[in-house]
């Protein structure tokens, strides 16, 4: 099998969805390329801007960053701050910090680590064992750290003047909240995912998602060509997420359907990014009684989690 | 259990996705307000409407009939005209004609038997034997049933001089269409599934669904507790059908949601509804080259069937 980009070099990649055979190189050179084009696409990077940088260690925020080092140092438009988020989940994210030293470190770039425990009192771990103690068996590990690392990597890229945050979340992950989303008729929720950074309210950083338009198998893949270091162990609460059920979805509908992550996006683009001004009334902003920061309730999110652990 | 409307008798049936549990009458009487009130929210029948009803003989058909009937004699404010295809399916489309004949009878309306044969020159089954014998094993008996039938449906409609045509679609049936054309991306087709009665063109017949807003299940339920004929033998194409996949992915949504239809109508009815004007633009009409029927494309679905297997 020969790749269909250079006719060249054996192809190793079989992209379904578009019927591309890619060897190696002509495969890592189109990742490059699709990320570059979706920045444009959405108009995600502004002159100089200073893009705050949200690095887990993990296989997507590792390869994205590579990529989008590799940008700035050869168009110097823009520069990288990375924050890193120590959640506290022992046996899990000390290495994870270990692989984001030496990367940082190999990079020379502005490194931030924030800790839950220094923002917020808690670690995630305890705030499990808290629950599990009210006999809360209800609320999941995911919700809080969902919502606590949103936070925290929120307000350490405005500390910083950062004028966008980048995080890695890729097409699966994109499609599935889509899907997810749509199943509960959550239109608010949805009008939240516009992939052109705009400032929803002065306290939010617009967040930009260059890898919206990559498929997490070709992430794996690219990462494991270029031999990135990265953590691999999954989350130990993990299991408990709520993605699952769409995960089994979503692989049922691709057998059919090769390209239905991309129609997700595409969907969603077409109804939720051309419709924003007529579909705003949806969502609306009031200061969190208790926090003061933008709600969309009486009391957020973040406020709400931290009473039921208090 | 005891009926958690009536609070008198024993309840038959627990309602997940609201949590009601409900006696026999109380059921059925829930399932004829809900006809109801999903007219009159979508505006679905104006006075003195002419209704054209596509009668299959199936539970869904039989049962929506039963409940239109018993409001057009309680109310006397629209007519009811039926219309049943025969599309030539030996061995099952025949029986099922008997009980359509039975139930026109007794309820002494106005009866419209079209055969495919007739309209189109072809059964069904003649249908698939040329498609099998041109070596078409990609095209499905399905489409071809679906696109013939429609065009049957709605050319008699129109010969009876018919303001709305009435189709026993049930909820399943609508979430299970709008998740399909989600997940392709098909705005155009979401956009022909609008509840309210529209003239899309002067050649369509504004199609109305009152079972749009009841479970499949609850029909079943509701036919057997009336005791009423039908039809349920299952067509022998059906094994072909494309809507499997979906239903099995709407199956595993149900079991962590058991709202999730109802939430796809709902956002259905947020996205599309709301926005008709504003993305009309998806949608416009062409004059079919070969039959003049309009059209999206420069030949119809019909035709382009059609000339397959001319």
């Amino acid at each position: 099998m020969i790749c269909s980009n250079c006719k060249e070099k054996t192809a190793v990649y079989n992209r379904k969805y578009s019927g591309q055979k890619l060897c190696k190189k002509c495969f890592c050179k189109s990742i490059e390329r699709k990320v570059a084009k979706t920045i444009t696409k959405y108009k995600m990077v502004s002159k100089n801007d200073k893009i705050a940088y949200g690095l887990s260690g993990g296989k997507d925020s590792v390869t994205l960053l590579y990529i989008m080092d590799k940008m700035q140092r050869e168009h110097k438009n823009f520069s990288i701050d990375i924050i890193t988020v120590d959640e506290g989940i022992e046996k899990y994210r000390e290495d994870s910090i270990k692989i984001v030293d030496q990367i940082v470190e190999n990079l020379n770039l502005n490194y931030n680590l924030v800790t839950f425990k220094e923002l917020y009192g808690f670690t995630l771990d305890e705030i499990v064992k808290i629950l599990i103690k009210k006999g809360d068996l209800e609320t999941k590990a995911c919700s809080y750290c969902g919502v606590l690392r949103r936070r925290a990597l929120n307000n350490t890229a405005k500390e910083l003047g950062a004028k966008k945050l980048a995080t890695a979340h890729n097409l699966d992950d994109e499609a599935e909240t889509i899907l997810m989303n749509i199943t509960r008729s959550d239109i608010t929720r949805l009008l939240r995912y516009d992939p052109i950074p705009y400032e929803k309210h002065p306290h939010f950083v617009p967040r930009i998602k260059p890898f919206r338009e990559i498929p997490e198998k070709e992430i794996t893949l690219y990462a494991y060509y270029k031999n990135l270091p990265i953590h691999s162990i999954e989350c130990p609460y993990a299991s408990e997420s709520m993605r699952r059920n769409i995960k089994t979805v979503m692989s049922i509908l691709e057998q059919k359907n090769p390209s239905v992550k991309f129609n997700l996006l595409k969907f969603y683009d077409q109804i939720f990014m051309k419709n924003q001004a007529d579909l705003q009334k949806f969502d609306s902003f009031k200061a969190c009684i208790k926090c003061n920061e933008p709600t969309s309730s009486e009391i957020c999110k973040f406020c709400e989690l931290m009473e039921k652990i208090s």
